[in-house]
């Protein structure tokens, strides 16, 4: 079975080098060049469609949604792929994005999965990344034994539901980060101590990955960007589009993209999400109430 | 050491039992007196002040601050503890009601500690609480061994500062009930299956306690209440009251304040707090919506 992964970045170039090793042959391609060659054992093409032109299985990681429509037509890959090629879009795009790309490669009898992923590029490296993925169940089944490679892959519904469920995933990661900040901030102002308050809590009802690990970093003032500002504003956008698109109201993450607006738009684009605790504590002390303490 | 717990209820309960059991001395004390009498091997009094005459350590778990007032001031208990006594308010109440109810007792040399607890009637069984102390730290240490017998005991900080972080427990689990009905519901109304975009997302950032016993009771439509709505938007109170108390801006918990009174006044008051799931989905159709479909 020939593999191609489009897109050797943060994350593709470790999922690539696990597919060598599970002894694929693996075809890889790069905006840049050079970072393609890093995947040893590969075959390197310097165009994406010679890369995915005999490949049974096509794997895209590429920054978004425009990235891929563009790898698609102006790339030449979705002409180049052979009918019956299996396309596995694993770049966080949006769902309608996902439903349009999998219409247009129907028409070239290429079948397409929407298959966003979360874990970061530990998960990446490690092979357990939570992978979502939308669209047929048959096709979901052939993927399945390459994917079993990367992660725990979940199929949840038809085109585009791959997309939706990463959104669902970053819509609880960035609300449930407020919860935090806003909680143990509400705590230190009382005079308590947060890290306290946290270990306490630990374990019961309101336990999360979030309270272990992005809580622990607001209580270290570790703001160093594992994953910015800018993207869980994006992700939060996102969302909402998504909810616009549908009809869909959605009064917290309405809310929520405000928040990471305003905490992009203070200084904080470039920092870790969790700093949306800084944004929460800017606003303890705004202009307005310091006026009226006066 | 002779311990007394006034209000054998649901919590009380089992904890006085664990604490016979312990091996203490337990006198115990209900405003209906059947109930205490359930407490096997303790002494039942007819009267809160009879009852924390002459213990070491008096539990309170009572139902509100209000009734922990009066049960001190009315009910005589203040006047009626020997000076020395530790008073451990396992109750609910507001952290500055615990503040003042410290102060009330330092006048009769009775020292105080708010220890609020998380867990459920389970926990209490099963002697898994985890129990948030605020107070002074060797008020604490002398409490710790009677504590450890119903669950796992933190600091937090000073007299208050238990009560804190109980509601900084209940932000977290309302708040996060929120993103994870609302993320699903994004999904479901994208085409998506709910129960497998919960599944898929497991094991990665977005996993909570919450994601995994709520979320299960949403894809259940199972709203029998565990913690009932109206719970739900008393803590939200307590937290806002508590916020703008010390003058703190909490955007988040305005927002589910009003959700969740929302909720309670459309017909879920008395269903589970994650029936805040239905409220997001009323919204969904409301007159307005269907006006501009027409």
């Amino acid at each position: 079975m020939k593999i191609t992964v489009l897109g050797i970045g943060m994350m593709g170039l470790p999922m690539a080098r696990r597919l060598v090793v599970a002894g694929y042959e693996v075809h890889v391609w790069n905006r840049t060049p050079e970072k393609a060659k890093a995947v040893e054992g590969a075959h390197v093409h310097t165009s994406a469609a010679d890369a995915a032109r005999h490949a049974d299985l096509v794997i895209a990681l590429l920054a978004d949604g425009e990235a891929v429509l563009s790898t698609l037509t102006d790339g030449g890959v979705a002409k180049a792929m052979r009918p019956g090629t299996l396309w596995v879009d694993m770049s966080s795009i949006r769902p309608a994005q996902a439903q349009a790309h999998a219409e247009l490669l129907a028409q070239q009898n290429v079948r397409a999965l929407d298959a966003p992923v979360s874990g970061g590029t530990v998960g990446a490296e490690q092979g357990s990344l939570a992978i979502m993925v939308g669209g047929e169940p048959a096709d979901f089944e052939r993927a399945a034994p390459v994917l079993a490679h990367l992660g725990r892959a979940t199929w949840v519904g038809p085109s585009g539901s791959g997309q939706l469920a990463k959104l669902a995933n970053q819509m609880i990661v960035g609300i449930t980060i407020g919860a935090v900040a806003e909680a143990l901030l509400l705590c230190q102002q009382g005079g308590a101590d947060m890290a306290r308050v946290r270990q306490a809590i630990s374990g019961g009802f309101a336990d999360s990955r979030i309270l272990q690990l992005h809580g622990q970093r607001m209580i270290d003032q570790d703001f160093a960007p594992r994953a910015r500002m800018t993207v869980q504003l994006k992700d939060m956008r996102n969302a909402l589009a998504t909810a616009q698109a549908l009809g869909f109201s959605a009064p917290i993450t309405t809310l929520f993209e405000s928040l990471y607006a305003s905490a992009a738009a203070n200084g904080l684009a470039d920092a870790d999400h969790s700093a949306l605790m800084l944004e929460l504590q800017r606003r303890q002390t705004s202009p307005a109430d310091q006026h009226r303490q006066l």
